[in-house]
């Protein structure tokens, strides 16, 4: 099966040596956005995981696909020239300090995408379909972009989904909000936080309050609510009845917290096209999202075999 | 505001990969002493922080200069050739293994400082002046000349500032004593320990005991005790009466316990020269002397900014 | 005193990051095998630790005997050509994340050892001698070369030890068997873990039960099994009784546990052949197996004098 | 265009800090085989790269394909239990110091290969195959596989091709030999430097006498001779003539010498197969031979318009 | 006596392991801007060194400030929120590979600077002031500005200079023009390469032809052409007559050329407003920058004894 | 055969990536010591290496120990508490910056060195004995007991060596003037660079002349004068004649220069003692000191199988 995802891919920078980032003699340098992301963790369960985006014809550009083809990611890039590659800057809190992230995406390749951009072979050969709403936040083109993606997969593709991940100076509440609601309809799978979901739909209770509320708002097949270390929740909206998964957390030492929400998001969306019911996808995501955070890096590099012995070992029971 | 501080600043070798000093082949160098740590912190909050020393005309001398000036520090050193520059080597303990400190000082330049290096301009304009009672025991002419500095600043400077910073092989329980024996009546402010404090005065109790005895005997109008995991107590001798004040701690991860005490130190008195009262000063010295274990090496990084949001969270009520 | 000790020792990788073997850039290497860490151990007692063994003539093989003789190993190493350096590649686990060893020692020059590579002077001057039993499970001539060892040191040292260390691909339970029958009468000393001891023995209960059915079976004097953060207990088979001891762990951070076994084997024997009684040695061996756990890589670097302070802090009564 | 390359890929294990095997606390690791290396060139020029291979299901095995993926090469790999990564281990010489090699490849899964092993899709969409001598000279399976490559591939590549690599412990000039026998008719491309093509052919006289011998005792349409300093020399034996054509070579600083044959390799059948005449595919040949050189690790990193530029400014007339 | 520079200094990314921007790991971070390297520069001289300039109040911005204090820089700046820190990322050459320079420049605060940023106290307290001419190609505003800042000084500094430095993306020779028009009258000394000076002034000729077209042009009292290997040449227009002084190059290993032409303008600036002749000047403005070439950073590290003994050693007559 | 050695090995620090004492974030540590560095060779060469030296019991004195161990040296030391252990700090030149060497030995363990902490089985077992001039120049004391090391040696050595190795901060042409005439008829060996034979004896002429001046002042029968890369130059003075040998220098590309000087000193002895002639000892002499330079760190790391490649390929003439 194929995931393909659209987003952008910024470079995080990082401080080499745990430290901060105004006084860091050297950073680490990752290429880490949700949408290829997720398509990595696609491709280390075992599936096909695909990535689109618009990239400058720049050294920075190109790092971004031999990184991400490393870690098993298909790339289809619209080059160009004249604009930036976007970029992250990021140091870890250590209490009381906190942790900083610093946005540096203005003029990206990604804010200039098109339509025109997209390469239609791939897209007609998706299983699957992701992009976040924080992409849909960043211009009106790549809004637009977004939705020609989901428009130009319907009917091929079995699933389309997208998540609500807000970033402080990249999407924001409001972002979100607007970007689901143009994508309402066009998408039938939400994965959101607790948090960003209860800042976006504004809404109060507790997790199954939120499920309910976004499922019926944006007529969703199924909601995903991860809730860290108290692991995830989901509804699924069949004809008739709605039924709620929970799986619990797995205990897990973090080494770098990125990339654990997009690894859940594409081992999720793996199984779901593989035919896996909505329990056994949900257990794969929180493993994956898992093991995903005890690497540095944002890429799940766990291979299949380890993903099944951790989905194993904690399956409880659905309540 | 404007800190002045007096005292020796050690370059600092640890291993650089977290082994030890008998196998590291590698070893990182910091500039850390008590004096020059609490002038960055005075500069981290907003102040100037200056630190006046004595140093040998050498590569490891000049290199002291320039870290201090990196985190906000101004100078003013008499260098001097013919002796060297002081050494500290320091191996972290990890439980059971005990941590190793070395103290390589002997024939330190700071040793032969006399009050004729001493810089008159910059101790005319400063606000408060703070020397460690381990200066004071390096020798008999550091002794002196702190003395010296605390007579110049007597009718200019707001506070005059001591602390007992034990520290097997440079400065014994005697040694600290001694120094504030002849301190005694010069300085008005003293920071500590329990535990040293417990040692120097020789005294049994608590903390509220320490502090009493301490300002009693010395005669000083503020004594503040540092209690590690359980925060800080300061009292303040106003006429006709003593109010105490404590602050819980702050819950830090330590990444690098150097440099808390002196942070501590620096904060707290750029806040007292600032017209803040005790309590505020004291909420502040807990938040930097908590900051600056969260980072490698001594200094205090923090910006003011940083610091309000910690105190802000942290302040809980005096009792 | 002096601690012969004969056995393969692998040159270990491992990712110098953290990472993981399949992305890790580079790897740090360490010549790890229990006997030579059990000689380490007895060296950093203050005895005199000596390794026997096979090596190829290369430049791998020249390394293990320099990086040894570092850790006060003396060593009595046959060279041969035409036959590899044994390796194994480690990555340590992160919850959910399991750790991975890939044993690498096919071919290895160990496992064509002869009893004519035998240095008879060192193994004359022995006062124990320690092999394991996966060094008998390399091959039939490390079996008879390990059993020759044994015979020719009977007689003049005090004790012969070996031990049961399990190892996925090297050392299986059945391997462990075989090689405890083989030396059956000849070695007087056994440790082991608790889950090994278990496997081995094929018999249940605690500690206490595989502590008897041990001794009993294998005609030994004293029987060792270590058990993690329980500790370690030691049935003594004196004539007339038998005396049970137990110590509680050490309470370790740990940052490399490679070498904690063999540092307790080590300290055991040594104390063992000093006179110590085996309380005593028990102590040691505990000690030595925390201190060895708090440093990169598997040596002992403790020196006596923190041996000495962390058995007096340590010790308990014996129930 | 796509090359189809057969062979082994070790990891090759380097000192970190060009310092020596024997003493190195880290080593850098590379997936570095030759034929996986001309592979990266082809795509580098802008072709596709295609590796077929033979590999152990391990961290290391699978570390070989991730790495592979990254500098732009396909995959299409037989995965193995039982049987090892190939290993070998370098260190770079410095005047008077020779360099090592050590060969660490007996019993990789490699040696293992047969032709049941091969995807006959991805052959038979090749456009040109390359296997060199050292790799048939690794088993008598690998060599019977080898040939079943080029027999599966005769009519539908365009090039078949092999090289001359002689390295101690590898592949011996009788090892080349027989290797080039046992291909006689089968490939119509050979490249080889100018040394190991006289040990190869115990022939004498110079580079032009080499090529005409080659051609003729194998029955091949172009030979390509690579002579370091001098630059190269290729025969093109077409019907009633032969043509040879020579290119200086590009001055270049080394940085790693490893891949610069491969990427030789690489750029030349890439240009031969995209239709380039002879003396433009040497042209890039010698060019991606260069730039190969000046990264660390063996990979052609440069892009196409890099490639562009050294070629242009570096072309001389044929002599 | 002070020097005064005005311009914006982006951070430098340069692979840190001398590799390459698409594959490093990790990047080395320098704040490195040829005004704030000048006035370092002035500061080794044993002058004062101020930088001007306005920067983000994020950490990336506040980095800039600390670095180039531990470089001996005093700092001015307008702090401001919504613009982006200037980067610039770099990768040296190893031929036949070129270098790359990309520029990430754009939405950078320096961009938005206006006249009421300039401290007025600092700019009255100038003896020189240095802007270069890629400064005033950042945008209308900072041309504004360093036009501003010239005005500013007339009458109180001594010198008032610029230079050509051309780069690729960021200021053109038609910039450099328009910026020196601009200048015209304002500046008294221009230090430039010979080939950028030949560029922006549309020149034939040699050295000594490109310093009189001008001196003549732009109304120059001094202008400096350097030559790299080739040393520098100054013609002093004095009334009634131009003298030409030529200084030969410092013979030099580079590590890093990173900061080699800053230097220069800064020793030679420092040594004219301290009343040394043309001759004199030059000469150390040659051996700064060559001595900022042997280390590692775009600063010059050498103190003023060091700059003494290599102008000593360095010295040939004028031509 | 046996070489002794006594000497002083402080602790060399450098800067860890190349750069400069006062700007390094990290410092490289050595042990490197003229006599164990040569007590090192002569391990590498085939025999034994002894050093015996007076070491503080703190870490870094242990780490001397240590490390000399894996480079094959037996130590026999004597203990001491209340005193330094000798540092040194070294940068190194990039033309035209200067080096710089830092010595900071004041209050080192071996200054106190007596007589009685001679350990008389070692020195009874040596066949050769060296130590250099300027641990002589270290202390009286030192100067005394290197006295009673040659006198403890006569008549059981066969050969008894020192040197001249200048160094400013440690040993002058003055100091090691005295340490020679101290040691005048108790040594038959000398060793010295043309510079320092020329500065010490206050001879002119060429390295002919000073050899034949100082075996006549001095009572020696074998002089040997270091040329750099003029190669070395020995004269033997045997009853009736003097016969002069001269080798050319080693082509070598150098990484660290440490340790090279004693290297060769190392190397030679051990072949003198060998029984070697002093032309073949003086081959080895420069090979040694050629190849130790090639790796970083003093030491003498290649094997004798290497350093027989080197001789053979170098030996010319003697002249």
């Amino acid at each position: 099966m194929t995931l393909l995802t659209f987003g952008e891919t910024p470079l995080r920078f990082a401080p080499a040596d745990g430290g901060q980032l105004h006084t860091a003699r050297e950073m680490r340098v990752y290429a880490d956005g949700t949408e290829s992301n997720a398509a990595a963790a696609a491709a280390a369960m075992g599936g096909e995981g695909v990535w689109v985006s618009k990239l400058p014809d720049t050294p920075l550009g190109r790092r971004v696909v031999s990184e991400l083809r490393r870690y098993g990611v298909d790339t289809a890039v619209a080059w160009t020239d004249g604009r930036r590659q976007g970029l992250r800057f990021e140091e870890a809190g250590v209490r009381p300090r906190e942790g900083t992230t610093l946005q540096d995406r203005s003029g990206g390749a990604m804010a200039a995408v098109e339509p025109d951009d997209l390469p239609m072979d791939e897209l007609r050969a998706a299983d699957a379909v992701f992009t976040g709403a924080s992409t849909l936040a960043l211009s009106g083109k790549a809004a637009d972009t977004a939705a020609a993606v989901f428009e130009a997969t319907r009917g091929t593709a079995i699933t389309a989904a997208t998540d609500l991940d807000l970033q402080p100076g990249l999407c924001s509440a409001a972002d979100a909000r607007a970007a689901l609601d143009r994508l309402s309809g066009a998408v039938d799978v939400l994965v959101a936080s607790e948090d960003d979901a209860a800042a976006v739909l504004d809404a109060g209770g507790g997790a199954r309050e939120l499920v309910t509320a976004a499922a019926d708002e944006f007529d969703l097949e199924l909601v995903v609510i991860t809730r860290s270390e108290r692991g995830a929740l989901a509804m699924h909206d069949t004809p008739g009845t709605n039924v709620v998964h929970e799986r619990a957390a797995v205990e897990t030492e973090t080494v770098d917290p990125a990339g654990g929400h997009a690894a859940f998001v594409g081992a999720l969306l793996q199984r779901l096209v593989d035919g896996a019911d909505v329990a056994d996808a949900l257990s794969y995501g929180v493993a994956a999202g898992a093991l995903a955070r005890t690497v540095p890096g944002p890429y799940l590099t766990a291979d299949r075999a380890e993903l099944d012995r951790v989905v194993e070992e904690s399956v409880d029971e659905p309540r």
